[in-house]
């Protein structure tokens, strides 16, 4: 229909490069409801009669978002929803635009979009949060070695590991949150560029439409989208938390660790080796974490040194968006399928936590703490001792008295302390005494989880209020519109 | 002093690779404060002796954190900050390491520090903020076009521009605040990974540092970098739209635009060209646009796939976060002495506002507007007054009665409508009537003024408390310091 | 089919996670040719008999790649076109998958769809630098200024643009054609990692594909993915140069260049503005670039830091590639069709040319070459003179003696020297003067143009040598194996 | 110098922002020939006379690169060195910078240093290439698991490990070389954008410095970096490649898998652990992968959308180049060191290698081969055995014959064969027998050492003829300036 302007025709090709109809199905339905929206607005203000609004109206809500996947030759779905209504609603469809333009459109829509996919994402992670915490109350005791460097390095429990992923995902709902305050401000009435001399009410198109806010300069409403990037980035911050638990997973897995056995419903057969269970859905998450930080890239890199006022090239920012938002919904669905359909092999962590030296530190400290070592001290002595129990194949338990005398040669240390420390480091023991806060210790695992499950229950809360705001407005506006319609 | 473990020492090479110490020099002195909170903890705790730790402190308030950049060999701050306090401390420095790690260290140190720079970023753009309130209050009436897709779309002012960058500012400012509480939490007490088993009080080590919070769970608190890569996140969003602003005077410098023209202070003279007045560095600006997105990649990158717990790669975070920061004050500080050095053509923009045919929109919503032409036939006269007026050269004012007529054909207009459309449309009268709510019209620029300086009030207030917190608990602390240093 | 192993289902959420079908259909035909390649392969080498071999390869010549789009519930072609054989070919298909595995067969689809994506690219590109050419030999005298920094730097031609831009093509022509070298080697027989006991022949299933040679470890054959890498990163650099293109354009099609109007069929009318002719196009090319650099970080991010040996995380590297594909693709054919639509407006560019002080260095080096001036002070003075006439409002002819003089002042020119420099200065005698190799003087332009023909000629004899080579031998594979489809 | 033109004085503050001289140090001595080349091409071509010449070469022998770092104000190199010269030369240094500019100058420049970044990094990734030849010749024979999906998938060697990383690093030198003959052209004397109308003769400076070829076009020469980009992403992709090898020996090192231990040398103790060895420099090279992504964005990024004609965006270009530089030859002299340095625990591997279901595939290739089982039939069989032993914890051999009788019901299996197939499944065996070509077989393993070894000789032979080619032109050269300047 824009099309028509000089006579000619739009060549094939260039309708397939600058359409975005491929893209646009996924907001079909907010483009509908914009428009209902805006033809509330507008009768409301008597710019268009009753009657030309009723006409409108009963056109925009016979459209089924759905049925507009083809696109039928239109560029956009603005162009497609608008001539669906003139075609049904005639001569009244051609006021539908009056007051707005594409510009301040897809700025409302993609606005609405994100609003949805944010509490829907939200939503996803914290049910990942609460499979997370259900998974680690069974495991507050679960020893198993804690790593840096992929190295042993301190007794801990797995449950220190899943309340690690649940708070990560926490902030991740929170930044989520942030962002929906500075993406659900409405654009619409900004028009093309610089607002309309029609007598319009924005902030009633907004309220309609369940925004908090409107997009207040005109020039910024059509023609920034920083709102944009900052929600693909904090879905590729999210997605990279949820690689590296991918990558703890999948070290956890393999033959060498066999910490966990995967879910049989979760894990893929080798095409050759019969005997294997692949974790692909871990390396598909870790892949696509890859994937959204390349489309973050695609939308900032679009926006950078683009000139001012609405441009094409923002169209291009819808595809990584959405491709962000779908990303980070399978990885969620999946992830939470993982955690609540893994076997963890409390055997295989036990024997892991034997082995190595990981009461090291536990000396260490006990040192520092019964005896007043200075930890430098401390440190150094341990230091020989596994360096003597590992060139000698045995545990620090194993070396004998003179070995221990060695070890402690130039340092103060009180008769008997290194035995009575190297004594007192098992798992068991070290986990009870350790109680610094947010540590690995027994205490604080049930006592972060009684915190987490709080936190967890308030995200909740505040997702289903927003979604509800949401939700409920689109109800209020598709009734009056269906009262309009009919009057 | 880490390397001796095994008698070997580091290869210069391999030393060169893994040191971090010419980008600690920027955390000198955090993680020298860091080191006295801790010492302060340590001795209320009972974990070092009252004289222990007047010696420690005593150590750590002599250091020049500027003495610290060569780093002696060090491999990092930590390490080279603990040298000099045993060098000096004696055997009470052996105690400074008590109950915590590099890890947590590191992680301490990186967060003090973008404390520090969220704080100078957001006072620098408010700086910016303030020069464009400043400006667009001179310029509320400067009439000029507004472009889509660089093409002249409407009538508006060059304060609409202003106001437009300012609000985007005001979002980077908002966004930045949102980080602010994410990074604001102290990781100090989370030793390697697991916690420690000697009595520490973490909550009071955060509040001597003036933190918010703690960052609890310590497996978190010394692996993720989350807020690290929402910082470069938020700088590269800003970046950006900072490049667009660029791109906007760049263009507006160009002899066929000359709208204004650069301040001779930050304009670069051609090395062969003598005539040239170069924009370099409002082009550097846009380029560090593209450098912040490749940093935020260089650090998302660097967690993808990371296995959780303290890896070496996160040490590769603290140099795109650095450099991000210096990029993004320079940009801040250098646009700020562009727009309020820079000279504007009022003839410049008044004389391509004249030209083309701004006014088309005009006519059709006045069309709309007076005489309840259905928008899109309004759209369909004025395209075909447009077609003929650019075809014989012509304003629309200038058509005859015969073309007018043409034009209208088909469609019902109100004999005299048209010609009266278009004799309303010039820029001062379009200006004054366009009313909707954040538009180019005059009325709303000095509306919007107002509400901006009020803003921008609010967002310096809430800067200066984040600095006077951070400031004010330094101040306690090295206070306390060195009275119990003296002690 | 590879889901059956251990009785469980794949859940519908996981196999739409995991799946690839949606990415396979572009290489469906690509899965079936490679799979009679090797068939063909298996039964020379005796591994299957003439007999089985005749059946599967029936059942492989009867699959319509347009059929296997839906899937229907498998994770890949791979899996769905040896169902589809096992279904027609009974027993006998049960042996297609002998001595190979999803890991080489999918490495191999990649690659010769990439090298069938090179072939048509470099294609296009040629088709675009052909455009080029073919314009700019219209305007090799087409006098308009070159920009440094967006501001009038010298006396050019339209034509000296254009054979940059197809410089640069045949720059990414010639890029593509180093990638291919490293593409086109079979990997197939490297197995699932190790290569296989049986006895194939790996070389002659390369040989029956057309393929130049072998990726011959097997560990690298099945693991890497650095030519997918490659491969994106000269889409990325191309689309780039484009981008910079498509920025001139814009530019230039504003009304305060008027340098050039875009053809009807390729501009976008505004839906409120009906005066206004949109560049979407190439503010399209623009944003696809910054794309192609975001497929690429995806590709790149998901290999960095992976373990050796097939992971599902390559999959991943399919879906930016293909896209990086298609937006060149689309990308070149719309530029091609911009160049070849635009008109040229010689009076703006004309215009242009003779406002502003293009002459300044054709005075400066005047100087220089008639008068020995040393060229430092050949350019203080016109500076100076440039500096007066530009606070007279007049061009540098119009300067009086009085100023001449003052402009020379310290100087040692000879008398009239300045004069005649001035004189001397034009757009016209200017490029009849400029003669130095590459400049945009009207003899290089002709000289530059005949060499690219000759260049671009060169270009189009090697892509199409190199698709002969893979058509002949898709020709043959097919006749063979419909041969003994038959025996 | 150059900021002289107006009276004003660059403010410090913006100064900082666009000096370019802390990257510049890099190209101080590229600079300084490329101005020699220079002087003596405008000497011989009469622009400068043999007096003039002789005094700028005596300035500009005299230079000690090294002196240039601090940069003393100026704004980049290229100023700084034409001020020096002309302190020394005095009036003769006022006609060094004769037909040419900044902008031809930095484009010398770049493509200097990139032949040389090039060189070194192609000579250092052929030194790791020879380590990994060198530690693969000693484990032809030290068997161990082949990993897909980090899981157990097929026997195999270590040196099968080695060689293809070898492998991989003899593509990135092939692809480095391709880069090379696209930057080896020399752009000087392209001026500042459209060449000059001085009698320079382009090819002969082209020809003083080594260089292959010219940049042509004078557009394209001083406005195009694809070369830039082209290089960053090699980079980028050799760096992805060694991240890796990097986390395949993080995994291989850790204490579960204890295949490997790195050398002291190269491995860092914990500040808390003292039984730790952490792989930093390992860690280290995956992050910089990372990072190479990152600069190779950076530079894409600048150029996206930039309108052609040098700007200064481009300046940006450098830093991240350089940085890449620095980074791959870091990561491949660290990474040699890690290769040479590491200990290998046969016992380890061989312990992994016998437990698992290695002899899965190669059983199922038996009765492939043997009994002219179809391989989906062979694979279920095997899969069901599998099973078996996995539930029941034992070995394939350790099954009875009633399991075995089981696991075949339905397919046709002679008699015995399955058992006869076990019996030969051991890792010597079924890599005696594995003799497909780059399989993982012990004979394909020495014959790929000696066709490495070759290949790296000529790769090696490649390199040093390029370095000697750029060495002998610098000699050359500075004979000729040595002998004119003292003539």
């Amino acid at each position: 229909m824009y099309r028509t302007r000089l006579g000619g025709k739009l060549d094939g090709d260039v309708l397939a490069y600058v359409s975005s109809m491929a893209d646009d199905a996924a907001i079909a339905r907010h483009d509908i409801l914009g428009s209902i929206a805006h033809t509330v607005m507008l009768s409301e203000s008597g710019l268009v009669s009753r009657k030309d609004a009723s006409a409108i109206l009963g056109a925009l809500l016979a459209i089924k978002p759905g049925s507009l996947k083809g696109g039928g030759g239109a560029e956009d779905i603005h162009e497609l929803v608008e001539a669906k209504v003139v075609a049904r609603a005639g001569d009244a469809g051609r006021r539908l635009h009056t007051a707005r333009s594409r510009n301040d459109q897809v700025s409302l829509d993609i606005r609405m979009k994100l609003r949805d996919d944010i509490n829907s994402i939200s939503a996803l992670a914290a049910e990942l949060v609460g499979a997370l915490l259900k998974v680690a109350s069974r495991h507050t005791k679960t020893v198993m070695p804690l790593y840096t460097h992929l190295q042993h390095a301190q007794y801990g429990t797995l449950s220190h590991y899943l309340l690690a992923y649940a708070d990560s995902l926490l902030r991740d709902i929170d930044r989520l949150a942030s962002a929906y305050g500075r993406i659900d401000c409405s654009p619409l009435g900004a028009s093309a560029i610089g607002g309309t001399s029609l007598k319009i009410d924005r902030r009633r198109t907004a309220g309609l439409l369940g925004f908090g806010g409107i997009a207040e300069n005109s020039i910024d409403a059509t023609s920034s989208r920083d709102h944009v990037a900052e929600y693909a980035a904090d879905i590729a911050i999210m997605m990279s938390g949820l690689s590296r638990m991918a990558e703890d997973l999948v070290i956890w897995s393999t033959s060498e660790f066999a910490f966990i056995e995967l879910g049989d419903a979760i894990s893929s057969p080798s095409s050759v080796m019969p005997q294997k269970k692949n974790p692909d859905v871990l390396e598909l998450t870790r892949a696509k974490a890859a994937d959204a930080i390349g489309q973050l890239v695609s939308i900032l890199g679009a926006s950078k040194g683009l000139a001012t006022g609405y441009g094409r090239d923002l169209q291009q920012a819808k595809i990584p968006a959405w491709r962000a938002s779908q990303t980070a919904a399978g990885a969620l669905a999946v992830m939470r399928a993982v955690i609540l359909g893994m076997s963890v092999s409390k055997d295989g962590m036990a024997r892991a936590t034997s082995s190595g030296y990981l009461d090291a530190l536990e000396v260490a400290e006990t040192l520092v703490a019964d005896n007043g070592v200075p930890f430098r001290d401390a440190h150094g002595v341990v230091a020989r001792l596994v360096r003597m129990a590992h060139d000698a194949g045995v545990g620090l338990g194993e070396l004998d008295a003179g070995q221990l005398r060695k070890a402690q040669a130039g340092i103060r240390i009180p008769k008997g302390a290194l035995v009575r420390a190297i004594a007192q480091a098992g798992p068991q023991k070290a986990l009870q005494r350790r109680k610094s806060r947010g540590s690995a210790g027994f205490a604080e695992q049930s006592r972060m989880l009684r915190s987490r499950t709080a936190a967890l229950g308030a995200a909740r809360k505040a997702i289903s209020r927003r979604e509800r705001v949401v939700s409920r407005a689109y109800r209020v506006l598709e009734q009056k519109a269906r009262r309009l319609s009919s009057g």
